[in-house]
């Protein structure tokens, strides 16, 4: 399976992250290509380039409610299960405060596992920060995003095999 | 004297800020204008903000080489007094480094007295940084340059009668 950009991007929108992932593939094994990821994601993509990859998620992971908080789609079910249409508004209404009245860029959050209540008390918790400090929380936010996103990107082309090593194949052919 | 946004925007490239700036005058004198200033950029400006008014300085400083490198036009003597052909290249590259291989925005510098030698070695200095560091840095110059340029506004726009509180005056109008 030969990965290309376009798959890199779909990791983490900052088009700067997918060339530069395009160049160093392949990649040993998933620890490897993740390790990769982290480098390049704190190393070689810039400002600009963080904000392109907070931008794409407005693309990749809306609520059904128009808020633009995104999450891993798997990870969805958790926090909609949990949720009401009040908690939803409340979602969108500070999502709305915390891109366009304070930082500039959308909230985003790995939200494994965590119920709507759960994000909305971790978004009302980032508010108050200062611009520099929820930038690295946001971007480390990204970070974990991509970490899920390259695992799914492996398994997606991993034949059902039960062979530990095929992810490893898939990420060299 | 009556100062709109394009005055405001003048002493900093941000949209945002000049607006702010616009709403909240008058101001009692310049050391309140100033206050309100850093206040707005540091809490009210958001990170796409930030970007823009480094931007502008594209736009408002640009040397004679070409070089992106930003600095007050009356702090322009000092360096070019000093600089040679061999060092203003230095600038041009190394500031070409800074923005297109590692941040993303501008070489911001408030260089009041500084040579060019000076310039360059604080920009080599810079380029190691991380980059939420060197945004902050950047940040920081961009105050240092909007202080100036706010005495610069009031200077200009005070009738030169000797009278100390003038530029009060022509804050309030």
């Amino acid at each position: 399976m030969h990965f290309s950009e376009s798959d890199w991007i779909a990791c983490c929108g900052s088009s700067k992250f997918a060339k530069e992932m395009a160049k160093v593939r392949p990649f040993k094994n998933l620890t490897k290509a993740i390790e990769m990821s982290r480098q390049i994601w704190w190393n070689q993509v810039d400002v600009p380039g963080w904000l392109e990859a907070f931008r794409a998620h407005l693309r990749i992971g809306v609520l059904s409610s128009k808020s633009t908080i995104d999450w891993c789609a798997e990870e969805q079910a958790t926090a909609l299960s949990s949720a009401n249409d009040r908690a939803l508004k409340d979602l969108a209404e500070w999502n709305q405060l915390y891109e366009s009245k304070k930082f500039g860029f959308v909230f985003l959050v790995c939200a494994t596992g965590k119920s709507s209540s759960e994000i909305l008390q971790f978004l009302k918790g980032q508010i108050t920060n200062r611009l520099l400090v929820e930038l690295q929380v946001a971007a480390n936010e990204q970070q974990k995003i991509t970490k899920l996103q390259l695992s799914k990107l492996v398994s997606q082309n991993t034949a059902p095999s039960g062979d530990k090593n095929t992810s490893k194949l898939s990420l060299l052919e």
